[in-house]
């Protein structure tokens, strides 16, 4: 059973999720992912789990990032067909395994869980603990989906929009996906977006107004640049030799930035701004 | 074996008796339930057992909170009777078991442990990994309490002053006990303790002499306003949508709140101060 | 297997290292010492499991601090032979295991690790996932060395400097190795190293060119003044009771201070300054 939660590791929360599957199933090796996604940030788990889960062997995924608990937000079980890697996803359905299914495929069966508390005067908050993780120790102990849930169609789960990337000749506008403890800024965009785009090993980069040069590059050991690396996900990261990249360029998740081309002159007068998800598309200064 | 400590993750500590359990008891499954008790704060730590332990199987439950380490403070285990639930208690004998043996019920019988140092020439400051990890491997594997100590009668455990709870007509004086990472505010007072003192849902609380406006409530999507919900503890909490309780209280825990009817004209002119265990109730404001 | 890294809990970096090996080597049984190595930080993870090692029973220790990840530095495995503990050790080349095996003794065999990665277009940053956590699963499940990479002799492995350490007669001038969570300050020296220098149980340390008095002590609970006890590990320590000693002393890892009997007047006018490992000894003020 593999855990991913918002709980952080201040308090016992994630613990006594550990607790109770290895109560319910006992034998059960637990493995937590991690328990520091940002407070109710779906997304940020989402992209977590998005690039753990083509390491992971069978077993049953737990992922509680559910700011939506104790509302009527479905708590759901889903079974994939999958040839090694995870059965099963147990969670809220708000979209945290929208990425994680389109590299495991279409969802074979998708299960409404009940919902559940430890008595009946306790509030029904903590659905890690009262509903998730007993469904989990019973998937991993051999229930099937139907004997601890409704079923529902899994084309009604909830999904999150995918990553901004768009690419022109010349031009590569990407989201900020993640950026690590190192400060490494992760992209949606892949090392085919820019090769697609015409670009060549020496970059610029628009983030927030301002304009970097970066260098394509292969490790962090890469002298005082901003580095362009293929990173371990597959996808493009922006580094720096044992510092902050993000800090650097003044980026957080969420952020659009443009690699461009810095001999086309047409690239010349274009800036991007911060997707907040909320709002239009950013605009170009003038 | 249950771990819990306040010796954060920022060192080996944890790790290192994760290893000896593990080293003294092959096959031992190891469940830290947290390490981030605030240093030295034997309350925090008793209070996150007794949250916790309702939760877990058969087991033993290792405890380390110990700014007496190295003292002549007793090293203990503790052997309880329950159906389910964790069979023994190791840990220090500063109170830090003293909620949980609430649940649990009255021991069947306790030890206390022999010290024990790494080498002759090292300190004895982490009993953590020289006396009660080894001890609860023992004990994990099989041992009895009268071969790892020697006995004492178990009303001669220390114990902690229970959180502060006061109910009249009207009006609940209650222990702030834990504030979460997402700044939820957890009470002594459960929901039935409001229901004794008469109170609706709508409340006042005065806290820190401010006084806001609750409303009953049963998750955290709120909307603006500071709820009260009865939390998966079956305490009362304050909660906040997706912001946090406490820095809108400007509460941590120890503190005293009241809770009252807004209607009752009695109450107009209380206010409740901060109780650090140390000093007088807090007196009424004139 | 036994992780040791400075990926931090914030990301999925640690729990995919650990789904990794739960993967390639079903049932074995993952014991995180630490993951909050500071970033970069080759001397304080070699520090740490020179500390944790005596503890651990057989297995596979994997430590990945490793700023050179992607560059040409060699991916180790080293075969030792020990009586207890660890078998082989899993890591980068650049001297991690130095005071390791100072400890668990010459190496029997080394062998370099291919390196790989996830996919042909994804980047080499992760040997934590692609090669130490793959190699230790598979050392854990029977492997040889020889089967996993390529011999060289263990004398070429890296090295780091042993830490500072100068006796005299009257004066011990020690580097601070290691500040803990609780701010305790653990020393290059040993008891026996301010036995042979003369020193008693009233001594003064001149740290940052200040001067405090410290004494002997042998618990955290010392009163006001610092204490500077043998700690858990043997070695030398400054506490201070329910406060961190570093910063009544300002000291961190790195730095050096001078302990000297207060009775002396030839000690008067010295005073130790910082050492960052790449300048000169430092000097003596006059």
């Amino acid at each position: 059973v593999f855990l991913v939660s918002d709980f952080g590791d201040g308090d016992e929360f994630a613990g006594v999720m550990r607790a109770v599957v290895t109560r319910d199933a006992p034998g059960v090796p637990v493995v937590d992912l991690t328990h520091q996604i940002p407070p109710f940030d779906v997304r940020a788990g989402a992209l977590a789990l998005e690039r753990a889960v083509p390491h992971l062997g069978p077993g049953v995924v737990v992922a509680v990032v559910d700011p939506g608990v104790g509302t009527g937000r479905r708590a759901v079980a889903v079974a994939v067909d999958c040839a090694s890697g995870p059965r099963f996803l147990v969670g809220p359905d708000n979209g945290i395994f929208t990425f994680v299914l389109e590299i495991l495929g279409r969802p074979e069966a998708a299960v409404a869980l009940p919902s559940a508390r430890w008595r009946p005067e306790a509030g029904d908050t903590f659905d890690g603990r009262d509903v998730f993780a007993p469904a989990a120790a019973r998937l991993w102990a051999g229930a099937s989906l139907a004997e601890i849930g409704s079923p529902f169609a899994p084309e009604d789960l909830v999904t999150l929009p995918r990553p901004h990337l768009e690419t022109t000749q010349g031009s590569v506008v990407t989201e900020v996906l993640w950026v690590d403890r190192f400060g490494n800024v992760q992209l949606s965009a892949r090392p085919i977006d820019i090769a697609q785009a015409g670009l060549g090993a020496q970059l610029e980069v628009v983030a927030g107004g301002t304009t970097f040069t970066v260098r394509s590059a292969t490790s962090f050991e890469i002298g005082g640049d901003i580095g362009l690396i293929p990173d371990s996900n597959a996808r493009l990261s922006f580094v720096c030799r044992r510092r902050s990249a993000a800090a650097v360029l003044e980026v957080q998740a969420g952020d659009l930035v443009a690699l461009r081309d810095p001999a086309d002159p047409h690239n010349r007068r274009e800036a991007v701004g911060r997707d907040n998800h909320d709002e239009a598309e950013p605009g170009v200064e003038s």
